[in-house]
C-alpha cells in the first residue's frame, strides 16, 4: 500500500499499486526484437500493455505485458483497458542498474502533468496510464532483469476521507446499478473502446448517467459543492482503489478543486459471477479535493515497483528452467550467429547460410571438421554419403566419432556423423548414407550384380545432389571426386572442393556453369565442360564463376584407380593433424562467402591475387566433352568411365594427344641435346 | 602330406609338413619394427624360428615364430632346434599377392643346394633348416597376410621304403634306447646346444654313438651298406617323419649314395610321459638312397604352405578382434603419426610431442580445437582450466561438448572436456580443474573469504603451471591472460597464445627467459621482464627465442576488467565460425614446430616476415619489471594488481608516464596548429 499522510482527523485514502505481469510472450518477442531489430539500440521504445477489472477477488491488480505489446496498433483484450509505456532494453547489466530511475520517472511524471495541465489528458485519458519498463535480456542465458515504474503524480497533501469506502450496492439501488451498467456499455460502445479507464457519473433515484471527460463543463454544470468521477479499477480490494485513481485525481483537483470541494469516486468493477455480471462490488467513496488549480509545477512522483522481497529493486526471470532445452539450444545457437550482424556484419544475410542444404561426401577427417564448421554456421541441413567404417585411430582426428564407436568392427561413418550431429544440437537435420561412389578405373562390371549395384549408387548419388544446394568434396581420392562433380556440374550446384597434403591443401570452388536455357553449349567453364570462349581475353581480368574451372582443371592425367598398390603411408591421408581442420573450417567459410555474394556461384573470382593477370597456361584451357556425353548417355557413358584405365577418359578430354605431344617434343629436344 | 611318385613295387616315403605357427607377440613385433624401422625398405630381413620334438600325439608338426624372431641372437627355447628364415614383408597387398614365390623359393632352394655341395651344411646343419615367409601387414586394420615356405629339396625319385617305419621300442632295446638319450644328451651338452637337428648315428646291441654331421667320414668308417642317421622330428605321426628330414636325405643322397645303398633313419622324438622321459615313440625306417653323387643342379624344391581352405594361398589373421580394444586404438593412433615419419618427415622427433604435457587455460572454443587438435598429435596429457559451464549455444562450435552436457544448468566445461577426450580416446590422461583464474582488476577482497580463495586459485594455477610443460592460453578475455602469464615466465614454460576477432586471430609463442642460473637478471626479453638490452641492434635480425615478447607486449593500456559493462555481442567471442579451428589447428602446430626445434622455446624467430627488418616501434621495447615483483613479492603483489584498477600495472611498467608523455605531446601539435 502506497501510504499518505496528511489531516490526521479523518482516515486517508490509499491506493493499491499495479504489480507486473510479464507474460512468457512478452520475454519471447524482446528476444526476437533484441536480436533481429534493436540488437545495440538503447533508444526508448513505445509499448503497450493493459489491465483488466474483472479479476475475483484475491488477486492483485496487474499490469499485463504480453507477446503483443510491441505492436501500438494491437487491439487490447476484450474488457481491458490499455496502457501505453516506454521500454528502456540496456545493453548491458551495469547500464540497467546504473540508468537513472529517478530521472526516468521525472520525464513520465511531467509528461503526465503536461497532458493535464494542457488538456490533452481530457481528450485521451489513457495519457494518465503510462508506464515505464527497464530492461536487460541476458540471452546468453536467458536471464531476464527489469524493472516497472507505473508513475503516479502526488497530491500536495494525503486526501482525507468524507465518505467510505463502501460497497456501491450499498449506496446504489439494484435499478440504479443497472442504469450505470447500461449507460457504461453505451457510452463504450459509441466510443468503439472496449473499456473506459476513467468517465464522469451523474446520478438520482431513476437515473445514472456517464460521459467522457473532455465533456466535463457541460456534464458537471449545475452540480454544487461535489462531483462523481469513475475509474476502471483493477484492484479487488474492499477498502482501496487501484493506482490508476492517482493521475485521474491529481487531473480533478487541477482542473476542478477551484469550483468543487470534494469528489465522490465510483471505483467501477464489473465481473462474472456465476454466470451473471456483478459490478455490485464496486466501491464508493468521497475525498475531499486538495486546492491545485493553476499550480505550474510537476508534482513530485512514485511509482517503481517493489521486487519480489519487498524492497525497491529489480526483478529476474530465469525462462532457461521453464524453456523446452531443445527450443533453448534453437535459440542459443541462433543467438550466438545472430551477434554478428549487431555491430560487425550488418549486412549478413544469414538466412542464405541457415538455410542451405549441405551433401558431404566423405565423413572423414575433412568431412567431419567441414560439418562441425557448418553447424557453427547455423547449418540444420546437413547428409554424409561415406562407405567406411570408423577405425581406432579415427576419433582422435575425426571430431565426430568416438573409441565406443570403434568397437565390434566400427559403427558406419555416415550414419554416425549423422547421429553425433544430433547429439550435439537436436534441432539439426542430419542424414547418412552408406554407400560407395562409383570411380574411372574401378571396374564395376565383373558381373551384372555389381554393374547394378553401380547403376542404382548412381542414382543414388545423383538424386542427393539434387535435393541439396551445395556439394562438398571431401573424400580421400581424386578419382571419387570425378562422378559428383560431373553431376554437380551437370545440376548446376556449387561444389566445394578440399583435399589435403601433408603441409600443403587445396580447398576451391567448382565454376557454376551458366543455367542451361541461358544458353549452355556455348558458354562451358569448368574442365567438364570446357569451351573455346575461354581462350578470350576476359581471363586475364576478374574471372565470372561461370567460367571457372573445376579440381580436375589442371591434371594432365585422368582420374584412374590411385588406391591400387599404395603402402600404408599412402592409404591415410598423412598431414600434420591440424591441417584438417583449417582446410575443413576454410571450406566453410568459402562457401559462406560465395553465398553471402548476390550472384552466389556464378559470383567473380577476386583478381586481387596478382597470379591471376599472367596468362593462363594451355593446360587450364584444354576444352573438355566430358559433361556432354554424361547428359546425353548418362549411365552407359559412366560405366565406360568406371571400368576403363585412364585412357578412356584421356582419350575422350584429348589429354591423350596432348602426352603424345609432350613426349614428341621431349624426344626432339634430347635429339637436339645430341647434335650439339 | 606330400605326395611321392616312384617305384611302384615298394611303398614310398612321405613327409608331414609343418604348420606355420606365427604368434601374436611375433605379429606385435612385426608392426613395431614396420612403424619405427622398416617403414618403405621392403628388403629381405633375417629372421629365426624354431620347432619342438615333444609334442603329445594329435599336435600337428609346427614351426614357431614369436616376438623373439626379429632377435638373431636370442636364445632358442630349451629342447628346440632353430630355424633360419627370410622376410619378405611388402609395402602393399597388391606387392604381396605379385610376389614372385616361384623366384622366391628358387633362390632358397639354390642356398640349400649350394651349401649341401660346399659341405657348409654338414658344419652347420641349421642351413638345411630355412624358411620363408612372405608377409603385408595391414596396420590400419589390423589385418596380417603371410605365406609361409619351408624349402624342401626334391630327390630326384621318390623313395621306397626297405624297412618301417617302426617304433623305436620294436627295434631297439630298453638298453638301447637309455643308451640312446644318453649319448644324444652328451653330445648337446658338448656342443653347447639345446638340440641337435641332424646327428649319425652307429649302434649295436650294447651301445649306441652318435656324433656330429661334419665327422661322418671317421663315424661311417667300417660300414658297409647301410648308414644310420638321426633328425630331430617335430612329427608325431607313427608312420611318417616329418618335412626337416627332406634336405638331411638330400645331404644324405648327394654325400654317401656313392658308399652306402640305404640310409635307416632314426625320427628322434623326445617327450615326457606321465614325469618320466619317453623317446620310445622315435620311429625308425630304412630307405633306399637315390643316386645323386656328383649332380650338379640344384634339384627343383617344394615348400609354399597351404592355407585354411587346403588350397595353394597365403592366410590372413585379424588381430583385431583379439587385440584390446584399448590398446589398439593406441597402436593405431601411434600408426597415424608414424606414418609422417616414414616417408615425408624422416626426421620428425615423435617422442618431443607425444610426451608434452599440455595445460589449457580456457575449454571454450579455442580450448576444445586446441585440444582435439592435440589429440592428433598423439599428445597424452592434457590438462583443462575452466570456470564456465557448458550452455545451450556451446556445442556447434565447441567440439568437446554435445546438447546433453547443457541441461541442468549445464556442466562445468573443464571436467566435461577432459570426460570427452577420454571418450574419444581412452588412452590419454586428462583432466579438469573447475577453477577461476584472478585477473587485474577484479577485486578480491571484498571479504577474507574471497581474498583466501584468490591465494588458493593463485597456489593451484602455479601447481599446474610447474607441472606443465606448454601452457596455452585460450580464454576469452585479455586480463585473464595475465596472470598464467607472469607465472609462465617465472617457470621459464613455453607459452602459447591464441585469441579471435570476429575475422582476425592471433596465434603466437611468448619468449621464454633464459634460465635464472644463466644471469636471468639482465636477459628479461618479454613484456612481463623486458630489459634495456632489447634496444640491441639483434632485434633487427632474427630474434633468439629468449627475446621474444609477449602478448601484453604491443599494449599501451594494462589489462583491466573489460568484462563489465559489455554487450551481448561484446560477451560472446563473435568470430567466424571457422576461425576458431584455424586458430587452434595453428596454435598447436607452432607449439609442435617449437618442440621439434633443438632449442625449444629457445629457438629464433624466423625472419623470413620482412617487418622483422623494420626498426621496431618504441613501444614493443618499453622495458617493464613485472616478473621481478612476481618473484619477490608473489601473492602479496598479484593481490594488490587484481584489486587495482590499469592504473597500479601501467604506474609499474611506466605506461602511465608514456601516456602523459603522449598526451603532452598530443598537446604541443595543437597549439601549433593554432599559431599557423
Amino acid at each position: 500500500m502506497a501510504s499518505a499522510t496528511g489531516d490526521p482527523g479523518l482516515s486517508k485514502l490509499q491506493f493499491a499499486p499495479f504489480s507486473s505481469a510479464l507474460d512468457v510472450g512478452f520475454w519471447h518477442e524482446l528476444t526476437q526484437k533484441k536480436l533481429n531489430e534493436y540488437r545495440l539500440d538503447e533508444a526508448p521504445k513505445d509499448i503497450k500493455g493493459y489491465y483488466y477489472n474483472g479479476d475475483s477477488a484475491g488477486l492483485p491488480a496487474r499490469l499485463t505485458l504480453e507477446f503483443s505489446a510491441f505492436d501500438m496498433s494491437a487491439p487490447t483484450p476484450a474488457r481491458c483497458c490499455p496502457a501505453v509505456g516506454t521500454l528502456y532494453n540496456t545493453n548491458t547489466l551495469e547500464s540497467f542498474k546504473t540508468a537513472d530511475k529517478k530521472l526516468l520517472l521525472e520525464q513520465a511524471a511531467n509528461e503526465i502533468w503536461e497532458s493535464i495541465k494542457s488538456g490533452a489528458a481530457l481528450e485521451n485519458p489513457v495519457l494518465l496510464n503510462k508506464f515505464l519498463l527497464l530492461t536487460f535480456a541476458d540471452l546468453k542465458k536467458y536471464h531476464f532483469y527489469y524493472w516497472f515504474c507505473y508513475p503516479a503524480l502526488c497530491l500536495p497533501e494525503s486526501l482525507p476521507l468524507i465518505q467510505g469506502p463502501v460497497g456501491l450496492d450499498q449506496r446504489f439501488s439494484l435499478k440504479q446499478i443497472e442504469a450505470l451498467e447500461c449507460a457504461y456499455d453505451n457510452l463504450c460502445q459509441t466510443e468503439g473502446v472496449t473499456a473506459l479507464p476513467y468517465f464522469l457519473i451523474k446520478y438520482d433515484e431513476n437515473m445514472v448517467l456517464v460521459s467522457l471527460l473532455k465533456h466535463y463543463s457541460d456534464f458537471f454544470q449545475g452540480q454544487r459543492t461535489k462531483i462523481t468521477i469513475g475509474v476502471y479499477d483493477p484492484c479487488n480490494l474492499a477498502q482501496y482503489p487501484g493506482w490508476p485513481l492517482r493521475n485521474f485525481l491529481v487531473l480533478a483537483a487541477h482542473r476542478w478543486s477551484s469550483s468543487f470541494q470534494s469528489v465522490e469516486v465510483l471505483c467501477f468493477r464489473d465481473r462474472t459471477m456465476q454466470g451473471a455480471r456483478d459490478v455490485a462490488h464496486s466501491i464508493i467513496f468521497e475525498v475531499k479535493l486538495p486546492e491545485m488549480a493553476f499550480s505550474p509545477d510537476c508534482p513530485k512522483a512514485v511509482g517503481w515497483e517493489k521486487n519480489q522481497k519487498g524492497g525497491m529493486g529489480p526483478r529476474m526471470v530465469n525462462l532457461s528452467e521453464c524453456m523446452d532445452p531443445k527450443r533453448l539450444a534453437e535459440s542459443s545457437v541462433d543467438l550466438n550467429l545472430k551477434l554478428m550482424c549487431w555491430r560487425l556484419v550488418p549486412t549478413l544475410d544469414l538466412e542464405k547460410v541457415v538455410s542451405v542444404k549441405c551433401l558431404l561426401l566423405g565423413a572423414g577427417t575433412l568431412g567431419c571438421n567441414v560439418a562441425r564448421t557448418l553447424m557453427g554456421w547455423g547449418v540444420r541441413h546437413i547428409t554424409f554419403v561415406d562407405n567406411a567404417k570408423i577405425s581406432y585411430s579415427n576419433p582422435v582426428r575425426q571430431p565426430l566419432y568416438e573409441f565406443e564407436d570403434c568397437l565390434g568392427g566400427g559403427k558406419p561413418k555416415a550414419l554416425a556423423a549423422a547421429d553425433r550431429l544430433q547429439k550435439i544440437f537436436p534441432g539439426v537435420n542430419a542424414k547418412g548414407f552408406n554407400m560407395s561412389i562409383p570411380m574411372p578405373g574401378h571396374p564395376v562390371n565383373f558381373s551384372s550384380v555389381t554393374l547394378e549395384q553401380a547403376r542404382r549408387d548412381v542414382e543414388q548419388l545423383e538424386q542427393l545432389i539434387e535435393s541439396h544446394d551445395v556439394i562438398f568434396l571431401l573424400m580421400d581420392t581424386r578419382e571419387s571426386r570425378w562422378l559428383p562433380a560431373v553431376i554437380a556440374a551437370s545440376k548446376r550446384k556449387l561444389v566445394i572442393n578440399a583435399a589435403l597434403g601433408f603441409d600443403t591443401f587445396v580447398v576451391m570452388r567448382h565454376g557454376l556453369k551458366k543455367p542451361k536455357q541461358q544458353g549452355a553449349g556455348d558458354l562451358c567453364p569448368n574442365h567438364l565442360v570446357a569451351s573455346a570462349d575461354l581462350l578470350g581475353s576476359s581471363l586475364f581480368a576478374n574471372i565470372p564463376g561461370y567460367k571457372l574451372g573445376c579440381y580436375f582443371c589442371n591434371d594432365v592425367v585422368a582420374p584412374g584407380d590411385s588406391t591400387r598398390d599404395r603402402t600404408l603411408d599412402q592409404q591415410c591421408t598423412v598431414s600434420r593433424p591440424g591441417l584438417a581442420m583449417i582446410a575443413g573450417a576454410l571450406a566453410v567459410e568459402l562457401m559462406v562467402s560465395v553465398l553471402q555474394h548476390p550472384e552466389g556461384g556464378y559470383a567473380i573470382a577476386s583478381s586481387s591475387d596478382d597470379r591471376m593477370n599472367e596468362p593462363p597456361t594451355s593446360l587450364g584451357l584444354v576444352p573438355h566433352q566430358v559433361l556432354d556425353q554424361y547428359e546425353r548417355e548418362g549411365f552407359n557413358f559412366l560405366a565406360k568411365v568406371f571400368n576403363s584405365s585412364h585412357s578412356f577418359l584421356e582419350d575422350l578430354t584429348g589429354l591423350t594427344l596432348l602426352h603424345q605431344e609432350t613426349q614428341a617434343a621431349e624426344i626432339w629436344d634430347m635429339s637436339d641435346d645430341e647434335t650439339i
